[in-house]
């Protein structure tokens, strides 16, 4: 007898993470990681949270912290948020803003209310695989997000007509993408909102690394150019999901989505269904979080966050063979790199893993296709610079080993 | 433009519970509310809870319960329910347990993990209407879980295969069921597990009220009962869905489910998808409650709700009309009454807000086809026992004035 017999067909594509399976190799001391996407616990606002929490729960609070609340979220951190989307250029109400239990259920959820088996989602090449991980629970297919490249709408939208399903969303991070920090500029923005209205799609934001700007000018986030275009939220595709994990603390799990009500309404039911709400206590501490110390705090992780990132890439610069490239962030917690063709970053970190003690993640699991084995992600939001120099020093020295020049 | 005109054929599935939105009816004082389905937050261990979080964000943890964690759960708190479920005579070790954000998680999960567009679910009629909601989303057809009625497996199976696809579970709440109070005894138990062996199916069992037994001789769950007959876990097709919402708080969101290691496995996978854990806060904070406090806080629940119960079916027996019956429940929240036959309970939920301020939720909601409109449920968990007599008394007012003798 096995119920795996039993198991829906959606469960043929849901697999290991090869991020979440590699960090449980990563529990050993001596390994310098770069293998994670975590935020720095060290910086996490403690003292905060724990005033927060002792006032949560008193006996005044606990009553409601404690108790079952409305699917949609705490009204005093759906105003915050309301608040902060006010500073991005996009005006809202409370009423089109759902919290998720991070952004990464707001993934899970906006496949759930988009995908029918054989739909397309559109997707950077590479993108972030938890966004793959989440969509593919709902069987899309996928079609590469390139407005730039020679395939027009038409042609995408024939292919997805071809592979028996239509186009239904294009799923971005605009701002320092995981995983290749990489921005995108207002053209590219203006381009991809050209292409969903040609294409009459949905266009999924992720923001998650959005507030973690150290350099250069921020751009206006897509569903705020989609706004100026239009003069209201409610006439927008675009759908924007936030998430405190990379600027408060990600163990909450506290995220949100902004976008039209109809989309927010139909999201509550859904959520209602999968999980009744997030957690009371927690929306309330962030609110409370978020209202005290939100933009100090972000203040201070650019700083150091940032001084990290021009360690990683001065480190790059001094020690990586010639025919090894990598990005330019201006934010975020990675770098991308790209080894010379025929390289392959799986094998690398093999290699890393048994001579140098250094992890990083093989960069073919952020394509949908899996190739470009000849990639790898660098993260550096969890190291001190020393560790940084100390850990780069020995991924140029598993390099030279293996032959790359 | 609209982007309701892109959501997946599911979404078509997915209507606001009646519970949720009567809900937000009954925020004014005068009213009596039977209606809900949650604890007495007056009876939440508040204290406990406060100690437990101060702790978790002390200077030594906070850099833990703060940050990610693994989607499986906090491994202490998966050893406590490990301990927990050996008293209920199910022997499993921490690899067999997955911990939800609430046990209406894992009822999401389970819809999504067997569920493919029309196979068949068997369900009670009357059932939890949640549990239709979670299930709703992946588009399953509804036959009746009735072991004891005429129809046998063969023509179940035929039933579901002339529907497009296969009988994939039995869902059941066998102990005090929500809604109508009721426990199933041994025969009916084994007849169920009789039943999934010759369908070859899963058996779902939600515990969400089973520690909740007032009076009377517990039964063991069916998963028990399962590995008993077969001496493994491994070899059991049952499948235990806890919570720790009824017996602590609902507020922290935090249930689990227990299950053979591939169940769970596949379970893992998804969560990672879908959410990437449950809050790590919460997981640490009820594990440690749970282990000072559980025993005792659910003695003192029992003691407590048991009273309200024998006080809310003291003041029916004085007050109802003849022509009206109920359940007699040992324990749970919930007393199911019906009406005669022809009566409509939404219609006397209007006419009992109107006219006296006592609510409750009409039964037919529990119904996967809506039928049963003569039915309604009546809760018994947040009024105390002044409260719950004066409230009878007015519904009987009710039904006097639309003529239900």
């Amino acid at each position: 007898m096995s119920l795996t017999n039993l198991f829906a067909t959606r469960t043929e594509g849901m697999k290991a993470s090869e991020i979440r399976e590699l960090l449980k190799l990563l529990d050993q001391p001596e390994i310098i990681s770069f293998a994670g996407g975590i935020p720095d616990p060290a910086l996490f606002p403690r003292e905060a949270f724990a005033r927060a929490m002792a006032r949560a729960v008193s006996a005044e609070a606990a009553g409601t912290t404690l108790q079952y609340a409305p699917s949609e979220g705490y009204l005093p951190l759906r105003r915050w948020i309301v608040g902060y989307m006010a500073t991005l250029g996009i005006a809202c109400t409370p009423e089109n803003v759902l919290i998720t239990a991070g952004s990464q259920q707001a993934l899970d959820y906006l496949g759930k209310l988009f995908v029918d088996p054989s739909d397309t989602a559109l997707v950077g090449w590479p993108t972030y695989l938890g966004a793959l991980g989440a969509f593919n629970a709902y069987q899309p297919r996928y079609d590469r997000l390139d407005p730039a490249a020679n395939r027009g709408p038409a042609e995408i939208a024939a292919d997805a007509e071809a592979a028996g399903g239509r186009v239904k969303f294009a799923y971005l991070s605009a701002d320092f993408a995981n995983p290749t920090g990489v921005t995108m500029d207002l053209a590219e923005r203006e381009a991809v909102l050209d292409m969903a209205e040609t294409l009459d799609i949905a266009v999924i934001e992720d923001a998650a690394y959005q507030a973690l700007r150290y350099s250069g000018t921020a751009y206006p986030p897509l569903l705020a150019i989609e706004i100026a275009r239009k003069g209201d939220l409610e006439a927008c595709r675009t759908i924007y999901c936030g998430s405190f994990s990379k600027t408060l603390a990600p163990g909450l799990r506290v995220g949100w989505v902004v976008a039209a009500k109809p989309v927010i309404g139909q999201m509550v039911l859904m959520k209602q269904a999968a999980d009744l709400q997030t957690a009371t206590l927690n929306q309330v501490v962030t609110a409370e979080v978020a209202e005290e110390l939100f933009d100090e705090h972000v203040a201070m992780l650019r700083k150091v966050y940032g001084a990290r990132l021009q360690a990683m890439l001065a480190s790059l610069e001094r020690h990586m063979p010639k025919g090894v490239s990598w990005t330019r962030p201006e934010g975020g917690m990675f770098i991308w790199v790209h080894l010379p063709e025929g390289e392959d970053g799986a094998k690398l970190l093999e290699r890393a893993l048994a001579t140098e003690k250094v992890a990083f993640v093989p960069g073919n699991a952020f394509f949908a296709d899996g190739s470009n084995r000849n990639t790898l992600r660098l993260n550096f939001s969890m190291s001190d610079e020393a560790t940084i120099d100390a850990g780069i020093q020995r991924l140029a020295r598993v390099m030279d080993a293996a032959g790359i020049r």
